[in-house]
């Protein structure tokens, strides 16, 4: 038996009031405002932009980052790429170690089709990659702080360039440096501080490269807490951010201020209140199937007197404020607290301007886990 | 442009350690003891037994359940409901609040299909329910402390109850007293507790129903940790378990003692570790779209010198205790934390049995959350 295939949430020309709940609301504008403020941001910079499309998954989303300026897109998974690819997006970066045969075998078939690119950190991976005889842009992952994968920078991480220069049909790509726990250290001085040390590494094993005459001809990483540190430090030649173009309450907390540019928040989960058991607590019908958890609760949309308080699978307990408002039926926009995962919840994203449903995007890469 | 259909990452009559990662892994003989020990655990007690398809949203396992002598099943969301009938399940209870005109309409033409129930905590709702004008099994949801929806018991309860009498559709079909929050409290005594406190209030609402004459067919409620409480109190009529078919970390953290049968861990991620960054730590392919973090970390099963750690979106990061042998490439089977919410990341069940695959079942009502 097929999975049953679900109606939309919502029509086009719709008025968001009458949009089906929970749903996963993409505010066109502020999307848009997000686009150019990245743009602004690297606007006569030395440096390629790559978005993370493990963010928002999405075909539409991406083809529009790429008629900004984009270089392509990266992702995490083989299947995500996959998905992207079905989609048109020609240019690819797995940025992230592929191991397992079904996952190398799908990578060989869908090299034959775009540009793809994928890290090591792992010479018995690296021979996996070289067996594969496929042709292959390959980075090698350096450990710059974040604590998970990479191999470690200089020495190691030479002696696994010079492996791939061995290889006939391997290219040697360059570095992947990302420091994902940076992202969310709060203070611009905290971020800052990190990112300079990663870049140290950087700088170290390019220096080693060099002396070894194996060219390294791009440095990619980043992410939107700390991508204009990166660019500053003239280290990296590519950024990755994902979540600048929808924002989220983890994302909200950081202290933001230049050189990096402000992002708006522009991905919500739309909601009904469905119970009112009393005057200080609404129920709302976006639990944790709705809206990730694992960075904390979602934000109730400038609605200051209610606090979106505790999830549970299919429920949102909001706290009300004495003297609030809050109508059976009420619509509430809540802020994800974490994008990413939020995204995978859904099939489609409601795209509204003007208060009005103006498209529906599928999550091409929904459940792309493998 | 329609969403990618993704390849399934299991053929049946592959091996378990074939199979791509990270999948969602049923272990049948586990699942079949499950579905034995509730069938055991309520043999020859005046109780119906209507699962939670919640948890497993599949019409599979619906299936199973109500060959196993199940009513039929409840689910939280109009949209379960649908893809459950869809597959054939033809007695549904959703067990839980329908609010908003787009879920009304859905709920009043699947009525049309199936017995249907539906839950109703407040007198606005009500009269939205009766303006639909189809035939419908109403229960009142009662709040018995878990402090989420439900009207009070007593009074407020009979009032509502007076109002379905008067309706010519619909029809009072009886009480929904479910204790969410007991379920995970650790030990038997105080699940034993608060359960006696929620029959109280069970048995007040009817002795005023009974007063004024109004029949209350059926009272239902009930889950994995609590069942065999309720049971026992005579308070019951029928029983809402889910999660038993399947066990999580947290459930595993519960006392389990007479009354309760004992169920096994069925379900399980199956992750491959992708890199070995330092000999303390394992990086597996499985984070927090693969397994749901809101309850803690998934279990390694049965490897006791591992422990996964901490998630990120797409990582896991397991710790390696000294000695401990882990290679690249090794598949480890992962606990859930949390398995209602890991199952809804998934499309299908890689249904496994003697360490093959035997079928693949869809997850029916993925991402039903309308």
């Amino acid at each position: 038996m097929a999975a049953f295939v679900k109606c939309p949430p919502a029509r086009i020309g719709q008025r968001l009031e009458e949009v089906d709940t929970p749903s996963l609301v993409l505010d066109l504008d502020a999307f848009e405002r997000n686009l150019a403020a990245m743009k602004r941001a690297v606007d006569g910079r030395k440096v390629r932009v790559r978005p993370h499309a493990k963010t928002h998954k999405s075909v539409d989303i991406a083809r529009r980052q790429i008629a900004d300026g984009a270089i392509g897109v990266c992702c995490q998974k083989v299947s995500e790429a996959e998905a992207l690819a079905e989609g048109g997006i020609a240019d690819l970066l797995v940025s992230n170690e592929v191991v397992g045969a079904p996952k190398l075998e799908r990578l060989a078939a869908l090299s034959k089709r775009v540009k793809l690119g994928v890290c090591v950190d792992n010479p018995e991976n690296l021979r996996q990659l070289a067996a594969l005889g496929c042709e292959l842009d390959v980075y090698i992952e350096i450990e710059v702080g974040m604590g998970r994968c990479g191999i470690a920078a200089g020495e190691p991480a030479v002696a696994l360039a010079r492996e791939i220069a061995r290889s006939t049909k391997l290219r040697f790509a360059g570095l992947q440096a990302y420091h994902g726990r940076a992202q969310h250290l709060r203070t611009m001085e905290e971020r800052r501080s990190v990112i300079a040390s990663a870049a140290e590494k950087v700088r170290q094993t390019k220096a080693l490269l060099a002396k070894e005459g194996i060219a390294c001809p791009i440095v990619t990483g980043a992410g939107s807490g700390t991508f204009m540190f990166e660019v500053d430090s003239g280290a990296w030649d590519e950024i990755q951010p994902g979540s600048y173009v929808f924002m989220d309450v983890d994302y909200g907390k950081n202290e933001w201020a230049a050189p990096l540019p402000r992002f708006e928040h522009a991905l919500f989960v739309l909601a009904t209140v469905m119970s009112r058991p009393k005057p200080e607590a609404a129920i709302v019908d976006a639990g944790l199937k709705a809206s990730s958890v694992d960075s904390g609760m979602p934000g109730v949309w400038q609605r200051a007197g209610l606090t979106y308080a505790k999830a549970s699978d299919e429920h949102g307990f909001v706290s009300v404020a004495a003297g609030e408002r809050v109508a059976l039926g009420e619509k509430l926009l809540l802020v994800p607290g974490h994008c990413d995962p939020t995204v995978n919840l859904y099939d489609q994203y409601v795209c509204v301007r003007g208060g009005k449903v103006e498209a529906l995007w599928p999550v091409s890469a929904r459940g792309a886990l493998y």
